[in-house]
């Protein structure tokens, strides 16, 4: 086979063979097709498309091309969930405990944060001692000993992706769904599971703008893994504005044991988490209705199960777990302000790139994957669209540990928000279900 | 600017400025935009399009990335022609000392052949002497004495171009009008022409398969020449067929220095090389109609001082011209092998491509750019499309220098031609002239 053939194919609207796809990923993994003829081939995917069936083999074949989890052991159901990404998302650190205490088991491997947008491990790893690096053997043994476990990668898990998504990321090909779904799908079933929930989020502050682009990824990634014979569902979620009241790491473990230990049942990161873990439920036949789901989770979370759960996986991850009892051992910022409302009125923006960039400014986030982390920085008591305030109530409260980084993230808190004479309807926090 | 914000932006259909442009090139030109992003962008323009004002930009800044000839000391207008090239074309050998003898300067820079197209720097080094190799100063010194010089490239002309061209090749991007009209016009635009004639050929035998593939290069050409404020004017011209009777380096010297001589009037070769002179003698504003501007042509080689020209510049670049007056003297095949008809008929195909690979296997032409080439061989007496023939009448007649050869030579001769029972009306030589 000749690379530029196949690039020439796609090129022109065709429809490109299992072997095909799989020749030209093992030969750029391999190098022996150079990143220029990826390049050519990943614009004519972006201008031209992938059939759902294409997108899979580029996704199984992007998935082999490095190390995969060995869950044989497991028994129980492996059931994971992916969220496409955003501000204050921490649903992950709520929903892997409550799924486990369901009776799944959830093997959960996490990215670090970059530019706006946070990292569970980043968020993990300020908790004191919890190390996110175990071995392989160490993962397996600790999802078999509590039902799951929060880690980065072992081995390389799909180098493909890894150097495609770099190209793509230079060369103007990111925003195309085949290679979307298959960077993000090859990553998640080299993980070994049985199934998966996706969180696609749509709005100002997601990768997707639309309500249609959310679904038309969403639909496509859910094709992909029933393809790879995976039970699949997608949400489609707000992230209009930040999900939850805080953003930066520390402050988000805060806000996370908090509601596992039952708080904030009614706000919007409750709502989509029990949403979500329903979701794991009913794929891993631990719940028939979405009914009975909840009210099994329901039930977790009042008996304190969820957050003894999460300190259970904690301790194997070595933690001392008497810091998440007293939460104020957590990483804290030096200097706390709070910013007022300028007039009363109700909340008709909390723009989630615009406390995303300060969370980052204030160094919270890394500008470079080698920036270091100041965990206890960010922002808490986030307001939140079509609440009401009065004139000088706090809008959101700053975390930061020097007067001049807060002076930056004020230049982004300002821009966050907007307030309304008249009343303002909440966005709908899950506005679509997608199985196929 | 960003590269990839500009990749982004022909990704989606966008119009690019001239900074866009000229800092896309440039940065390619110096390493700091590397192969992959070119590659993408290269894709994006093929399958978006460029309009002809940033194709112009797009040629200009190509132009400028390498050397150009300083012609300012030429005080005649410059006129030169190009073709797209095909299989026998020894046109640039018999149009050069005939516009030269009407008084136009010719600063006619070629290439030399690859696969199956031949090269008229090939051409003119069978004729023993000859020297293409001429600095600069001595080719514009060669101009003003004789009015014509035919040389390869001086400096590094267009080295932007070189590097495209390269990469275009392997990542599918070959066959996109704008590119291909900025690689074309770039190295002819470097010569310091004032006005260009071009040969656009269609058909088997060429790169565009199709009168309307012809014509729109032809258009973007044009337009991309105008835009540069040269005169310009194309012909869209039959490569259905070989063009004469010759093919293969010493073979074409000799049907050339017989149509300088006045043979051959009638042909194919001599129609199209009389038609795309006379297009330059319009541009150079030495006749005003095309009849007037054929009259003048025929009357130059009915007086014998076209081939003398050509002997003349011949002698300037080294040439022993006793060889041009006995042409028994050019390099001659051991193996002369004439393929006879197998039935009488009227010839309806005489394929150019099998021509051309029958050429290339003799060793006429180069597989690989560092082959050495056997200027000997070759093709000769073809018959054209229309003709009629009786049975065991050669076809065509094969100049070998092995036995061996001629076998491999003969399995591409025998899919060449077509006998049809019925008469067979022969292809129009031209078919349009476009101004614009």
């Amino acid at each position: 086979m000749v690379p530029q053939w196949i690039i020439e194919k796609k090129r022109d609207g065709h429809i490109l063979t299992d072997e095909e796809i799989r020749f030209f990923i093992n030969g750029f993994t391999a190098g022996t097709i150079p990143d220029y003829q990826m390049a050519a081939m990943a614009m004519a995917i972006y201008l031209k498309g992938m059939t759902p069936e294409e997108t899979a083999v580029l996704t199984d074949a992007m998935m082999r091309s490095g190390a995969m989890v060995d869950t044989s052991a497991i028994t129980k159901p492996k059931v994971d969930k992916h969220s496409t990404g955003g501000i204050g998302d921490k649903v992950s650190i709520i929903l892997a405990p409550l799924a486990a205490c369901a009776g799944l088991a959830v093997p959960m491997i996490s990215g670090r944060g970059l530019g706006i947008t946070g990292g569970t491990l980043d968020k993990l790893e300020s908790i004191p001692g919890f190390n996110v690096n175990l071995s392989e053997k160490e993962f397996i043994a600790t999802i078999q000993k509590c039902g799951f476990s929060m880690i980065g990668q072992t081995g390389e898990i799909a180098p493909a992706d890894k150097k495609l998504y770099a190209l793509r990321d230079v060369t103007g090909t990111v925003a195309s769904i085949p290679l979307i779904t298959g960077s993000i799908m090859c990553k998640k079933m080299a993980e070994g599971i049985d199934s998966l929930v996706l969180d696609v989020k749509w709005g100002a502050g997601a990768f997707m703008r639309t309500i249609e682009d959310a679904t038309t990824l969403a639909q496509s990634m859910v094709r992909v893994g029933k393809a790879m014979n995976k039970g699949m569902v997608a949400l489609i979620t707000d992230m209009n504005q930040p999900l939850g009241r805080t953003a930066g790491n520390a402050l988000e473990i805060i806000e996370s044991m908090e509601c596992l230990q039952g708080q904030h049942l009614d706000g919007d990161l409750m709502n989509i988490t029990l949403a979500l873990t329903a979701e794991m439920l009913l794929l891993g036949k631990k719940a028939a209705t979405v009914e009975e789901a909840r009210a099994i989770l329901e039930k977790i979370i009042a008996s304190g199960a969820a957050f003894d759960k999460f300190k259970e996986m904690a301790a194997l991850h070595g933690t001392d777990v008497s810091a998440l009892d007293d939460l104020s051992r957590l990483p804290r910022a030096s200097i706390i302000h709070p910013f007022p409302a300028p007039t009363a009125g109700y909340i008709s923006k909390v723009d989630a790139e615009s406390i995303g960039r300060a969370v980052l400014v204030l160094g919270g986030g890394r500008q470079k994957t080698d920036d270091r982390i100041d965990y206890a920085v960010g922002t808490s008591g986030l307001v939140k669209i079509g609440e009401s305030v009065q004139a000088a109530q706090p809008l959101v409260t700053i975390h930061a540990n020097s007067q001049e980084k807060l002076a930056q993230a004020l230049t982004h808190i300002e821009k966050a928000f907007a307030i309304s004479a008249e009343p303002v309807t909440p966005p709908k926090p899950i506005v679509a279900r997608i199985t196929g």
